[in-house]
């Protein structure tokens, strides 16, 4: 579907384009200001991806989090969000950054597991160890 | 906080190192890979943030994304995170994208205002027009 916006075949309310993303409204926002950054290249995940994409989707994301603030539409702080893989909350499968405006009572926010708590040293030192072990 | 870490005074389970970001283990994690990448230099938000460091912290991100697939951790899906406000739910004042291994029934996710739909056309594309009139 992000293919097709790209391509220009499918209708999009675009804030910005350059080289390597597009900017566009979701049409489903969870605010008023709320902005999809995609990479031109297709990468349905994130081990598709060009890294310099990458970086640039970030770098478009610090200057629409720039521009929503700037804008008359409500934003008194913003989130990036990015979800790679269906169990993560990925619904279309083209790389997109979430740019969201937010403003206080706006009811958009992070639902938390249970047992969200301080873990003990230890514990993270082994998570740690377990990623530094496959890090490339 | 952050600076402490990257200053080395203060503990973190630290899992990659570069020029310009360090990645540690949040000690208050989501699920048990709950990644933090910061910045070396301090910028408490993204009007502060070097846009190389954005894009670095991107960069490895997908890095921290592919060994937490990679690893013993249970990760089926990956979110990238960031809060950039108070009312966007930052809590430490140095910028710091979250990389969060997901599965399955982990407890963590979005919530969503009770009016979440697809608006109309004209709608976004207002937003839009209000947007791009002070991209810079």
């Amino acid at each position: 579907m992000f293919c097709e916006i790209v391509a220009g075949r499918e209708p999009a309310s675009i804030v910005f384009e350059d080289e390597r993303t597009l900017t566009f409204l979701d049409h489903r926002p969870v605010t008023p200001g709320h902005l999809l950054v995609v990479p031109r290249a297709h990468a349905a995940y994130l081990a598709e991806l060009d890294p310099e994409d990458g970086a640039e989707l970030f770098r478009v994301g610090m200057r629409a989090a720039e521009a929503l603030r700037a804008s008359p539409l409500r934003c008194e702080g913003v989130n990036f969000h990015l979800a790679d893989g269906e169990v993560a909350g990925q619904e279309v499968f083209h790389v997109h950054l979430h740019v969201i405006a937010r403003f206080a009572g706006d009811g958009f926010g992070l639902r938390l597991p249970d047992d969200y708590r301080i873990r003990e040293r230890a514990d993270l030192d082994d998570a740690a160890a377990n990623i530094r072990e496959v890090w490339t």
